[in-house]
């Protein structure tokens, strides 16, 4: 049940503009968006209102100090028009880790819960139908309170933001794996989804494609031998045929896409092992043929099968995908679940009505 | 000379409501700001506009994904009424290297300089006459464009605001040496004045003053043997009569009040090793009595004295600062060259005229 959310509707709609069957990612927004204010030590109520743009003092410290964490979600229609979220009290609970760890106060569930829902009511409408397409859902929170002093904020804002989204194809994706920058420490915000992390990602991303990779995949800062994210996902191997995962840590953020596949898996017994993963462990398996797949894993593509990779001026090729590539098998064993086209015998499916 | 910096000047001017004998730091802001955009690939033209409010699309790149960087400055005027900057060009420079790890296009120099002094002269008024008040300046660019996709935006604010500080003062600090959290990783964006590093401090701050302490004297990520930072602050400890200090890497920002204490006390002779620092030294030394001083530096601060430290349930302390202690003399060397009182042989100072 969706209870006391108070909703403030757009006066017209967008969407009569917007073009469903060209939807690229994250580019077009929906009517309305969530918004809850932190000030004098609480949340207050949320509320559904119109897009609209945020105003900040130039020194809210969002702008100096990098206070803000975000989740990535999405809704889907199924055939008979009903929604559903995918673990959404996964996300929850997520940012609210997120949260603790950059200082920001934590949400109360139903605030989150409540407002979401009440959200994807008022703009139904923009959840993609088609095959593929979903509404992106981005809840994010960021330190809206002012001041120059290197201090947590005194005031924050809680915004859920939609966006009907296409299905995201990223193509080929060839991978450098990297060897002198570092996505995160021992002890320190990695495991969050912080603005911060994101950002320090972009340069040596820029770096990999301008020799002709489209991802880094990130190893620890200490050595550089362990592999541990595949640019803004998780990675998953397929070693002959067992599938290997780093542990998450507290440089490795705990992706819900991750912990679905290991499950998933599991339950088609599919060998898992997630377990430390060097690169000579896998630079190795590439050379003797046992390196079957590799694959990035997160909310956006869901599962984004690697062609290749690079490591120390070397190339290293993996086999074209087939039809039982455990990519292919196990994107649809997930999407079908997200779009209620098959049981669900996870409970991971909620429907918003 | 300063030159084609559009004015746009305030209807009226807040000056008159500010209590310049009792100053905070960083609670009010001047009359006026510089504004400039990145847009279509280029930096557009500087502009001196009234402070006021910035508007932006939830989507916007910089609640996301955390592409911000800062500077910190300080204008200060003499006795005869004139301008003083301290190294403004190495602050220049610093921000575009933290721009480069960031991916936001750099700043041309005469963008940042002839719009730094043309904001200075319209709020001339606002820079303090008094012994350690000082205007403070806050340089910082963000990503402003919008959309959810994680990559680097496509336009950017560069925003000076400045507000006039009293002299900063920090109280008795006790610091706890960090075991667990870390702030920096090897090949990360810990040498850049990010804003994301600053957030990641502050949980971590909060468990330390919960225990008794004032801030935390962060040590590297993979052993927590070597002592790196203080607080948001470079760190330098004094063993006996040597000065020491840890060596820039990418871990640790290049400070420009660090490297003029290290020039200074060279220049006076006092003996300065910049090498790693280890805990294990700095534990012994204060137990067999030959640490003598730590404090950090900073812009803020310049030099903020360390009364103790804890490590592993210890606590040492240090002993009481005296007339001829290394952090009042070079404090005071500084403050002197900084506002004009005696002479530059280093040629930091600029006037702005």
């Amino acid at each position: 049940m969706i209870h006391d959310i108070e909703v403030l509707k757009a006066k017209t709609s967008k969407i009569s503009e917007i073009d469903f069957n060209n939807l690229k990612f994250g580019h077009v927004f929906s009517d309305h968006m969530l918004e809850c204010d932190f000030k004098n030590g609480e949340w207050e109520a949320p509320k559904v209102v119109p897009y609209q743009p945020i105003t900040l003092d130039p020194s809210a410290k969002i702008f100096h100090y990098g206070q803000s964490v975000f989740e990535g979600m999405k809704a889907y229609k199924d055939a008979d028009g009903k929604v559903w979220l995918f673990r959404p009290l996964d996300n929850f609970k997520r940012l609210n880790i997120s949260s603790k760890r950059l200082a920001i106060p934590e949400l109360p569930e139903n605030y989150f819960m409540d407002g979401l829902k009440a959200l994807l009511k008022v703009d139904e409408d923009w959840i993609p139908e088609k095959e593929g397409s979903s509404l992106y859902i981005r809840p994010f929170v960021f330190a809206s309170g002012n001041g120059f002093h290197a201090s947590p904020a005194d005031e924050y804002k809680f915004i859920i933001c939609t966006a009907p989204s296409g299905a995201y194809f990223s193509g080929e994706v060839k991978v450098l794996i990297e060897e002198k920058y570092s996505r995160s420490a021992n002890g320190g915000v990695g495991f969050a989804k912080a603005g911060g992390n994101y950002a320090g990602q972009f340069y040596p991303t820029q770096l990999a494609v301008e020799k002709g990779y489209q991802q880094v995949i990130w190893t620890d800062d200490t050595s550089h031998e362990y592999i541990e994210e595949a640019g803004a996902m998780n990675i998953f191997v397929r070693i002959d045929d067992t599938l290997v995962t780093a542990p998450t840590s507290d440089r490795i953020l705990d992706g819900i896409t991750r912990k679905s596949i290991i499950e998933l898996a599991k339950s088609e017994n599919i060998p898992v092992e997630v377990r430390k993963l060097s690169v000579k462990e896998v630079v190795e398996a590439a050379q003797n043929g046992s390196l079957k797949e590799m694959f990035g894993a997160g909310t956006a593509a869901v599962i984004s099968p690697i062609s290749g990779f690079g490591y120390k001026d070397n190339d290293y090729e993996l086999p074209k995908l087939t039809d039982d590539s455990y990519a292919s098998f196990l994107k649809k064993r997930i999407t079908d679940i997200q779009t209620n086209k098959v049981e669900d015998p996870f409970g991971w499916r909620m429907e918003v009505k």
